[in-house]
C-alpha cells in the first residue's frame, strides 16, 4: 500500500487533535481514511481518547465505522453513543449488517432497539429476520436500484443519479413490473451506451438469475462466483423484488464456508478466532475431544478383544498406530477432495459413479505401493516374512477401505442433504479406526502360528 | 433460479436449431444465456455437433464462453478452431485468463501463440508473465479506465461512455498525473454527483489504497475484502499504474487458497478434484502417504524399545492408539485455528504471546477434563488404579504439549514466511506421535512395579 504516512504516525496525529480539541484537523484526517481504517484507528487508540474520538466522527462516518467492527465491539460503542445517538446509527446502517448484530442479543433486546429506530427500517430488519440464518433473505440489502420497466432510459439515468449515495453498486438496476415483479435487469453500460428515448424493457435482459429469499447463503456465493457478478437480485413468491445480495457480503461468505468446512474436517470446533477466550475455546473442542476419546475406547477393546494373540506376537502392536493413522489419514484425503469439490460443482449419478471407481483405484494403487514397502520394512526390521506380509495386506486391505469411506460416507450425507463435513469426520474416524484393527489382528490370527 | 426454461430444454432446443441448420434461431438462444451458460450448454452437447456450435457462435460469445471453460478443454476448443479464428479469440481474450491459460502450456507452444496474436495484446501478456505466479502483476487486467487528473468531469463522462463496453467495472476511474503516475480515484457516484465543469483532481480521492505488482494474491484478496472494494488498482515503481486486480478473480482466489489451506491441513496432495485421473491422483497423494508411513515406523520403533515394558503389561497396548489419535487431533485443532486465522488477521508481538497463552490455557482445561475421565474409564474397565492414573497423566500432558506444538510451530514457520499449513501438518503429526509414546511409555515405566 502507498499510504503517505504509516498508521502509527496516524494514529499519534488523531491523538493529538484530540488532546488539543481540533475538530476540524482531526475530520480532515478521518476524510482520507477509509471505514475499515477509521475501525482499526478506533480499536488501537488508548481507552480514555475513545469517547472523544466517536463525539467527534460525524454519525454518518461513524456508522460505516461500526459496520467494520466485530459484534462485541459495536455493542461496545453503541452503548457508549446514549440512545438517541444509536438509534441514529441504528437507522443508518445496512440492513444486512444490522440483522447480523440483532441474531447476536437476547429478544428483548433486540425489541428495545427495535422500537427506537423509525418504524420503516424497522420493518424491514423484522421482516428479514423471518428468514433462516444463512439464507438470501438474511443476507440481502435494500440498498439497490429498481426502475418500471415503463422508463425511458432518460428517466432511469435521472432515477440512477438520485439514488446514487444510497445504493451500494451502480453496475446493475433492476426492472419491475407493475406488482414489484422482476422482469429484467439493465447495466450501467447499457444505459450509457442506449439512446436516450428508448423504453427500458426494449433494452433490457430478461432472463436474469435470482436467488430466493430462503436459498443458502453458499449456493448464493456459488452464483455469483460463476456468473462473475456484483450483486443478485433475491426474490419471494410471485417473483417479488425484495433485495439484492452484494459480492463483498459474498466474499465473507466464502471465507466463512471455508473455515466452516476446515473447523468441522479437522474437528477443531465452531467459531474460534484469536479473540476466543480459553474457556470458550476448549469447549467448544472439547465435544470431538471427548467423541474420540471413546472411539479410542472402543479401539482398545478391539485390540483387548485380540489379547491372547498381541501377547503371544508383542511385535504386532509396532505396526499398530502405523496401520490405524494411515488408514485414518487416507479417509480424511478423500474426504477433503469431496467436500470441497461439492464446494464449486454438484453432482449427478454418472459423476458420482465416475468418482467412487476413481477413488477405488487411488486405493489400490497407494495400497498396493504402500502395502509392499511396509512388508519389506517389516521383513528386514524384525526378520520375519510372515510378519511382513501380514503387515503388508493389511495395509493394503485397510487403505483401500479407508479411501472408498472417505468418499462414500460423504456422498451419501450429501444425498440425504446432510453437511458432509460436519457428520463424515469423526464417522468416519470410527469406521476406519475400528476396521483397520480389526483387519489387521485378524489377518494376524489367521497366521498366528506362522508368526510365533 | 426462476428461468423459465430448464437447462435440459435449452439443450434440445440448441441441437434442434443446430440440426436444421437454423443459425438465427440458435443465436437468439445465445442472447438470452450467460457465458458461464454457453460454456455448460457447449460442455453438455453430443460430440457431433460442437463443430457447427463453434461455428455459429459469434467470435465475442464465443471467447466469453472460453474464458469460463478450464484449461483442457479452453486447449480443445482453440485446436478445432484453426490459426485464424483462434487468434481472433486470443486477441480478445482477458489478459488474465490468457495469462493462466499460457502458463500451463510448453514454452515453444506460448510462443507460437504469442507470435500469431496482435503485438500490442501479446506485449502486455508477455510483460505479465514476467510476474512470478500468484502475485497481482499475474492476474490483473488492463480493462479499466483511467483518466488524466486536468479532466473536468465531463470530460471523465464522455471517456467513460466511450470505454464502457471494454472496461471490466464502471465504478472507479483512476486518476493518472504527467507519468502515468496514480494519484487518485473518483467513483461513479463522485461524477454523477458533481457539477460537470468541476476539475477531476478537485474532486478525487487521494489516499488510493494499492497493491504492487508483486503482491501475493492471498494478500490482494485481503485487502479487497477488507475495503469492500469491487477493484484494486496495482502500480509498479515510481507509482505507476498497470493494472487493476477485479473482485471476481478475488473470489477465485479465495476459493483457491482455502482449498490449498485444506489439502494442507489435511494432507491430501495438490490440486485434485473430481476431473483428476486416478494415477495423478494417488501421486499426488503418496508422498504425504509414505512420509506418514516412516513416521508409523518411527513411533514403531519407539513401542520397541519399550517391549520389555508392553510385554509386561500388555493392557498398556489398548490405550496406544488413544493417546496419539487425541494429541494428533489436538494438535491439528491448534493447526487449524491459527492457519485460518492468519488468512484474516495478522499478528504482531503482543498477540502471538496472548495466543499462545490461550492455547496454553485451552491444553490445561481439555487434558484436565479428558484425564480424569480416562483414568476413571481405565480404573473400571481394568481394575487397576496405577494404570488408570498413568493412562490420565500422560493424556493430560500430552494434550497440553500437543495444544502447544500446534500453535507455537505455526507461528514460527510463518515469521520465517514459510507456509504454515504446508509445512507444520507432517511436522505436528510427527512430534506429536512421536512425544506422546515417549510420555506414555516413559511414565508407565516408571510406575511398572506397579502396574504388574
Amino acid at each position: 500500500m502507498t499510504l503517505e504516512i504509516t498508521e502509527n504516525e496516524t494514529t499519534l496525529a488523531i491523538i493529538q487533535t484530540l488532546k488539543d480539541r481540533k475538530k476540524e484537523q482531526f475530520l480532515s484526517i478521518m476524510d482520507e481514511l477509509q471505514p475499515y481504517d477509521i475501525a482499526q484507528q478506533y480499536l488501537n487508540l488508548p481507552n480514555k481518547h475513545k469517547n472523544k474520538f466517536i463525539m467527534y466522527l460525524p454519525t454518518e462516518q461513524l456508522t460505516y465505522m461500526i459496520q467494520e467492527l466485530d459484534k462485541e465491539d459495536q455493542l461496545l460503542v453503541l452503548e457508549k453513543l446514549g440512545i438517541e445517538r444509536s438509534t441514529q446509527v441504528l437507522d443508518l446502517m445496512d440492513n444486512d449488517d444490522l440483522v447480523s448484530l440483532l441474531e447476536e442479543l437476547e429478544p428483548e433486546k433486540v425489541e428495545e432497539i427495535l422500537s427506537e429506530m423509525k418504524e420503516e427500517e424497522s420493518t424491514i430488519v423484522q421482516n428479514m429476520m423471518k428468514y433462516s440464518p444463512e439464507t438470501a433473505g438474511r443476507i440481502m440489502t435494500n440498498l439497490y436500484v429498481w426502475i418500471p420497466k415503463t422508463y425511458t432510459v432518460r428517466e432511469a439515468v435521472d432515477k440512477l443519479k438520485h439514488f446514487a449515495e444510497l445504493a451500494e453498486y451502480l453496475n446493475y438496476l433492476y426492472v419491475i413490473g407493475e406488482k414489484k415483479e422482476l422482469v429484467g435487469v439493465v447495466s450501467y453500460k447499457d444505459l450509457l451506451l442506449a439512446d436516450m428515448y428508448e423504453k427500458i424493457e426494449d433494452i433490457m435482459f430478461s432472463r436474469v438469475v435470482t436467488v430466493d429469499v430462503h436459498t443458502d447463503q453458499e449456493e448464493v456465493a456459488k452464483l455469483i462466483n460463476r456468473y462473475d457478478f456484483i450483486s443478485i437480485p433475491v426474490i419471494e413468491e410471485n417473483n417479488k423484488l425484495v433485495g439484492v445480495v452484494t459480492v463483498d457480503d459474498v466474499m465473507d461468505i466464502i471465507y466463512q464456508e471455508a473455515n466452516e468446512d476446515i473447523e468441522k474436517l479437522s474437528a477443531s470446533g465452531k467459531a474460534i478466532d484469536f479473540n476466543t477466550k480459553p474457556f470458550v475455546a476448549a469447549f467448544r473442542r472439547l465435544p470431538w475431544l471427548i467423541l474420540l476419546l471413546f472411539i479410542g475406547i472402543v479401539s482398545g477393546s478391539i485390540i483387548a478383544g485380540f489379547e491372547e494373540t498381541l501377547d503371544k506376537v508383542v511385535a504386532l502392536a509396532f505396526f499398530m498406530p502405523m496401520i490405524a493413522g494411515m488408514t485414518g489419514n487416507t479417509g480424511t484425503q478423500s474426504l477433503a477432495v469431496v467436500v470441497r469439490g461439492l464446494t464449486k460443482d454438484d453432482l449427478n449419478v454418472k459423476e458420482v459413479i465416475k468418482l467412487v471407481m476413481r477413488e477405488l483405484w487411488v486405493g489400490i494403487i497407494i495400497g498396493v505401493t504402500c502395502g509392499i514397502l511396509i512388508a519389506i520394512i517389516a521383513l528386514f526390521w524384525q526378520g520375519n516374512a510372515t510378519l511382513g506380509l501380514v503387515v503388508g495386506v493389511s495395509l493394503l486391505v485397510t487403505l483401500i477401505i479407508g479411501t472408498l469411506s472417505g468418499t462414500i460416507i460423504p456422498l451419501i450425507l450429501y444425498k440425504f442433504n446432510v453437511d458432509p463435513a460436519v457428520a463424515s469426520g469423526p464417522l468416519i474416524t470410527t469406521i476406519n479406526d475400528i476396521i483397520s484393527l480389526f483387519v489387521y489382528f485378524g489377518i494376524a490370527t489367521m497366521f498366528l502360528s506362522k508368526l510365533m
